[in-house]
Order: C-alpha cells, then structure tokens, then sequence
C-alpha cells in the first residue's frame, strides 16, 4: 500500500509514523508512506495556502489551487494499470470513521491524506477532489494531520502479515460488534484484589461462556446502542435483562 | 494545566506535542507535559509489563504492578490542596469522546493519560486506577497513544489563550451542535467553480441566513442523527424536509 499524506506539518508525524507497529509494517514492506507539504505547490509568491473567507467570519481558509495541484501531482504517478487513488479529506463535517471503513481502505493500493488546518477547506476541495470525507469522531481538532495518524494506524494494522499474532485482529471490540471481555493477568492476587475463579478452573467452555456473557454485559451497560443490530439468542437476551434487576 | 502520558511509547509524542498549536500552547505556559514509560517502574528484573492472559487466548495483557505504582508515584506530587488528578484509560471499551467531554476536562488542574498497548489492561487497572475510561471511536487502533494525542489536541485547543482567534472555538462543528457551513476563499473562480453569488453580496443578513441553511441542510443529509435534540424552527423542519423532494 501507498500512502501519501498532504500536511503543512509534516514534522507532527515522525514521532507517530516511525514507531512501533507502524514502523515494522514499513520494514516489512506492507506499506510505505511520503509527507507532501502541498505550500511547496502555492503559486503565490509568498508561498501562501490560506486567505481570508468571502462573507466575512473568522478565521483563514485553505485555498484551492495548492491542494488541486498537489494531488495531481501525486495522482499522475499512477499508472493507467493501477487503481486510483482514494482521497481522504479528514474533516469534523465527515462520514464518521468505523472499523468497517478501516477494513474498507485497507483494501486499497494508495490513499492520499489532506489534512487541513486553519478555519477550513475551500468548499471547492471538498466537492472535486476528495473521494471521501471521513471525521474520527465528535470533537474539534487543531488539524487534519492527528486524524490521519489515526485512520492510518487503523488501516495499516490489518493489511495481512503486520500483526504478529494473526488471531489478534479478528477478535478486537467491534470486530465482533461486541466490547472486549476482560482481560487478567498475573498475579492471581494483587493487593488482595483476585482474578476471577473460573479463569484458572481449566475448564474451557467455562470459560468461553464466562468471557461471551461478559462481553456481552460490558456491551449492555456501555453501548447500548451496539447490541441494535446484533443476534442475541433468547436466553441472552433474558440474561442481559435480569442484569437489570440486580 | 498538567498532563501526565503514561506509556510504553514516549517517542511517538515527540511530533505532535512540539509543532503547531500545541508547541504554542506549552511556550505561552497553558500546560506542561510529562511523558512516563511506566516499564521503569516494573519490579520485574527483565522489566517486563505484560504477561499471558488467565484462562489462554492471544495476545499479551498489561500486568497490574507497573501502572498502579506509576500512578501512584504521580499522583504524590499533587499536593492536598490541589485537585485530584483525573485518570483516563484510554480504550476501545470507553465511554465515546465527544466535544462536551472536551469541554469538562478542559477544566481540570491535572490529567493521567494511561495509553495501553497488546492485547489489553489487566481489569484491576480498569476497576481501582482509572477515573475515566475514553474511547476515540469505533475503530481499533495498535495502542493507546494516539488516542491520548487525540484527547489532549482538543483539550488543549480550549485551554483561555491557546486559540489565537477567540471567536474560532465556538462556531466550530459539534461546539453549536450543526456541521460548520461551506467556507469559501479566494480565487472568485477557479477553473470555472465560482464562489456563491450571495457570499459576495456585501448583504451580511442574508450571508447568515445562508450560512445557517447550509450548516443546517449539511448535519440533516449527513448526520442526521445530531438533530435529534437540536432546537429548529418551524421554518426550518420545513426547508430541510422541502430538500427531500429536490
């Protein structure tokens, strides 16, 4: 997969980009990714990328002709074999993020990033360059660049061969439509607060009930919402409410 | 403000807590940081933090001692008349952030982040630690780092001072419960996309109510689901309802 990411601080991303899982999924060549500050394509003299906005307000917006060019630019790379590219334009006015658009990217060969900063895009950006439009969540970010970290880091860890242990992925919260069971480790008992007994029993389907029927509780009291469209059987269902009486 | 990062990973920080707003920020004295790698407090002789899950599965989950001790030593510093620090798990199991969860702890004196990484937290971290359990949205990431970038950019950008712009901060998306409007800046035309007519009337009522209609026609078609609450007008349900035949 290739990545490129159009930011007017590329310097935000060395930290996040060359550590950790994300490092090793470059090493092994899952993916490579390049920083593109689209000011090197203003044609203005003073190499500006903002202006103020038509109807008065405050704040600067992006202007269109650096971001135009710049991903023409990257999008002539391609060949006419190759896919296009998807143009991910982050911004809080988006399609919120989820792990099936996660899974969704991850099945591309090139994403190009615009991340803005400032007040907002010119409109024009918006309507004839971005294929896509995503916001990771409901809150205000100084930029478009944390954004793009995130989506990245959601989509790179599951392009086959990055995480170690392959069972991992399937497994996570929202993977399953359901919140993570919880999880214990040692030692059995720290400061006098024990793992739960059925955990050390060896039984094994014990076990798996207690996890499902935990993850299903944890699932109830926090995120209602989740179980919306799920497939509880009936003596789930009957379980999940009696917890209400308890 | 004082932000404590406990993690495994302090060099992926570097990059998005020194450039841009958030660099400003810390040189204007809104807050200081404090980035802790809690293996230093593991009584481990292999300094090792994570260990396998009770009851098998995949994956490594992080072991109780090193974060309670790393809290606890931060924690410390605060003196008694100080608040208490608030403690937040980052996670995918947390209560969704949102720009009013912003808003409370912009009040706050002091945070702990606590960003996980593997497979999971020990469940007594998550039980007897954390005072807030905060998840980014429904996606999952390889750890809990990004998440805390996330939660302190927006945070931080609501700290008295920080926004150079006073004005910037309540008119964005989620802070009046609408989508932000279209933004339009110069060229009045650029390769024949032209700019509103009434952007550049000079008649700043109707520039308004423009404004409303278009923030407003945005959240109905893309995110309808914020105007559950979101006090309209007879006039507006109208309009927006009008748009469904267009």
């Amino acid at each position: 997969m290739k990545i490129d990411i159009l930011t007017l601080f590329p310097e935000m991303f060395d930290g996040v980009m060359n550590h950790s899982i994300l490092k090793k999924a470059q090493d092994t060549g899952a993916f490579q990714y390049r920083l593109v500050n689209f000011r090197e394509y203003s044609q203005n003299k003073h190499k500006k990328v903002d202006d103020y906005p038509y109807g008065g307000g405050a704040g600067m917006v992006l202007t269109p002709q650096p971001v135009f060019d710049a991903v023409e630019d990257l999008s002539a790379d391609c060949s006419e074999k190759k896919a296009k590219p998807r143009i991910v334009l982050m911004c809080p006015q988006g399609e919120p993020y989820n792990q099936s658009k996660a899974m969704e990217l991850a099945n591309e060969e090139h994403l190009i990033f615009i991340c803005g900063h400032y007040e907002g895009y010119d409109e024009r950006i918006r309507e004839h360059i971005a294929t896509d439009e995503i916001s990771i969540g409901d809150y205000v970010l100084t930029g478009g660049e944390l954004g793009a970290m995130v989506v990245i880091d959601s989509v790179v860890r599951l392009l086959p061969g990055v995480l170690g242990n392959e069972s991992s992925a399937p497994e996570d919260s929202f993977s399953t439509g359901l919140l993570e069971h919880p999880h214990y480790t040692r030692p059995l008992d720290f400061r006098g607060m024990r793992v739960p007994d059925v955990l050390v029993s060896g039984n094994h389907g014990k076990i798996e009930e207690w996890r499902r029927l935990q993850s299903l509780k944890r699932t109830y009291q926090r995120r209602r919402d989740l179980l919306d469209d799920f497939p509880l059987t009936d003596k789930e269902r009957q379980w999940l409410e009696d917890l209400n009486d308890e």
